[in-house]
């Protein structure tokens, strides 16, 4: 491919994706697809000769596109939103372009020092304590991020000559499932989680986690992680950080705040409660690539102990080494588990520069709004549950059986008009629909509920 | 920013990245930049109000790129190649258009089933066993992908009783840091890898290890994990995989192949060879974002049992169930540490199809053929020892002393003409040159060797 040929073809995909997003309102929301579908309509030996880029971009649309489940789609309502924006594109367009590395400083000094300056925008822009400033990294993933905090904390309790088989995990069974995987990935296990009960709101209970922590340290062992959710992922449930900051402050237990979904919402002046209590945490995880519009991936992680951090991911061979290093630069491999890394600060400025924080607070303050509308609808249906109080976008219901429930949600989900996705709160079968597209509109929630709506009535009994 | 500014700011950037292609042999590698020259000429501030796309590339050509030391130069030969093409920019650009994120096959089919295809097509255009079809997948590192080898391996043992106290493994000096990593992450550590001992060509010697585990067994230990390196960093030294085989075959050891830089020169059939022995191993990772010309994050990661991998890194909260996986699709969250995922198998897909198996063939055969004229050269040249067999695209040399040879790194680095990396290799201090490069040829290698030449001259005593 000449240069010509990929200016060519690159102004034809802008193109394609522009397009994309035009038609993108009427395209079904979830994959029609069975498994094996896209398999079946593929080669199964690799070219032998080269395609032109008309053909590949064909197939992209013809037999690429059917197969996925558009979660840019304005009907999107399942898991958490990944939204993007056209400035985030082509952030990730200049950093495909460029193809530095900058694992070190010295690999590339301008991704570090970006990415640090990003971080610090962040902590001002939601409102983060000051000891965050140059304390912030990019992640991949919230789930990566609470895998760095658990072994940050394991690095901190064994250099103090805690063997790691003592070691005691806290959180609720609210918490994200990267909770237990973190555990098990560290080596601590899953057998090492306390599930700390919830209240009725699926926060968790304070008095219940400092008796717990007692227990356990009466018997000997080692209480050393406490995970706490800001925005659940079944129900976007809130923990009390400041009353749990009360139990771990001047303890030896790190204090973990997963704001993967919610934090971010911090970026609207009159929400930065979601964030209250994090100035006493340890860490503090929250994802730019779910509601900030930045593609995923870009998770948004600081720790008040640097040290506690590199200590635990610092490995320093020869060919590793630099001057600018020993003088005190930042190298991100020792923040991180892999080695390289992508120039994910670009597309964060690009996005901040281009599409603004404006547009951003007011996408977030207009699903509020829509998901406390869809909130007040459900409240006057009967035939509908509210499963968990719904705190931000995330609208929790059932109906009067698992069985219906799980009906509607497959009936949903299969006429392709909107996604949404199941979970089980405290034994009960839920539909979550979490309101976090950024082509989402009024009229977009409004046709949803009054489907579902329908769908729920050829469902229940008489 | 309206579908329209999008379309136009779009077409500007895919022309600036042409045209940073067009220029890049005339920039300088390395970035001149000192700590902190990002940072004072960039706001501390978040900006206020949005800005003009313009202002934006204006900022990125002038602020940024000066800031970036460029492993796309024709003149890299650090660290080792992270090649792209611009079909592999255009299919990131495609994934970040889309936006969807295929961590179940349920969240977009077709993410996950280019995936597997892709990866069944790199298992015929390598050679590797047919054992590896539909049992690979994309990670985004090496360094990751033997940590998950290492977590399977893991698994694989504590599940049969043993306590992973108990758990060795081996590797030589030469191995990559990931592996010393990749134990600390686990929760295994250093203290638990044993150095085997390498011969003249850095190789790891298959009888040391014999003895290594068999001392540890009749001890009481439990040997677990073996990492063969095809290409180690240092040195590109290949370990005897089929004589390691030997030793591992039957044994409770899981075998890790780290053919990072090398496992892609199988692409040419005249080279298979690179892979003797993976037909015998447990897992193999090799990267096609070294010198395949896809962008990083690129790892390719296979393991002959599947459950071993999906049994260490399986977690199934209720929002994360569906009909297909429970039908036998692949969810590839459960092969991988975070949960969600980027659909890079677009760029792969991309990068066979419009730029080509045969042309990276030929790249590579070039990269092969310009470091065997450099090693000539060295031979010929007796203020050059060659420090290490040159096995493929690494030449790696010294001065007569080590503070000659630093000295030289320093004066190649800082001319901005050339990028090398420095190594210690047994106590040595060395310059690696990495012939890697996708637009690296003949006149290049050859001006950096007079170069090299010219520098040296001025270093060595009289």
């Amino acid at each position: 491919m000449t240069p010509e040929e990929f200016r060519s073809a690159g102004h034809q995909l802008i193109d394609w994706i522009a397009d994309y997003y035009d038609r993108i309102d009427d395209l079904p929301v979830r994959s029609r697809f069975e498994p094996g579908d896209l398999t079946a309509q593929l080669p199964s030996e690799p070219p032998a000769s080269t395609d032109s880029f008309d053909a590949v971009l064909g197939d992209l649309d013809r037999l690429i596109l059917p197969g996925l489940t558009l979660w840019q789609s304005p009907n999107w309502y399942a898991y958490f939103p990944a939204n993007v924006t056209f400035a985030s594109i082509l952030g990730e367009l200049a950093e495909s372009g460029l193809g530095v590395n900058g694992f070190s400083w010295v690999t590339s000094p301008a991704a570090t020092e970006l990415e640090t300056l990003m971080m610090n925008w962040m902590v001002q822009l939601l409102g983060l304590p000051p000891h965050f400033v140059d304390h912030g990294v990019i992640q991949d993933s919230a789930s990566t991020a609470t895998l760095c905090a658990i072994l940050a904390a394991r690095e901190r309790a064994t250099a103090a000559g805690i063997p790691a088989t003592d070691l005691v995990a806290y959180a609720t069974a609210q918490a994200h499932s990267s909770v237990q995987k973190g555990l098990r990935v560290a080596g601590i296990g899953e057998t090492q989680l306390r599930v700390v009960p919830h209240d009725e709101a699926f926060r968790l209970r304070p008095t219940e986690l400092a008796a717990m922590i007692d227990d356990d340290l009466a018997a000997g062992r080692h209480p050393f992680f406490v995970c706490a959710a800001v925005g659940s992922t079944s129900t976007e449930s809130f923990d009390p950080v400041p009353a749990i900051a009360e139990i771990t402050d001047g303890s030896d237990v790190w204090l973990h705040v997963d704001a993967a979904m919610c934090g971010i919402a911090a970026l609207c002046p009159e929400l930065r409660w979601v964030n209250d209590g994090v100035e006493r945490a340890d860490s503090y995880v929250t994802n730019a690539h779910k509601w900030m519009g930045v593609n995923f991936d870009c998770s948004l992680f600081w720790v008040r102990d640097r040290a506690a951090l590199t200590d635990a991911l610092s490995i320093q061979p020869a060919y590793l080494r630099s001057a600018a290093a020993a003088s005190g630069a930042i190298d991100y491999r020792d923040w991180q588990i892999p080695l390289g890394r992508r120039f994910r600060a670009l597309k964060l400025w690009f996005v901040l520069r281009l599409h603004g924080v404006d547009a951003i607070a007011d996408m977030i303050r207009g699903h509020l709004s829509m998901a406390a509308e869809l909130d007040s609808w459900v409240r006057a249906d009967d035939r509908f549950d509210l499963v968990a109080p719904t705190t931000m976008n995330l609208v929790t219901i059932a109906l009067v059986d698992d069985a219906s429930t799980r009906a509607l949600i497959d009936a949903v989900n299969q006429s392709g008009l909107a996604e949404v996705t199941p979970t089980i709160v405290d034994g009960r079968t839920a539909m979550r629909i979490c309101v976090g597209s950024r082509l989402t509109q009024r009229h977009h929630v409004e046709s949803t509920w009054h489907m579902i709506g329908r769908l729920a009535q050829a469902i229940l009994p008489g």
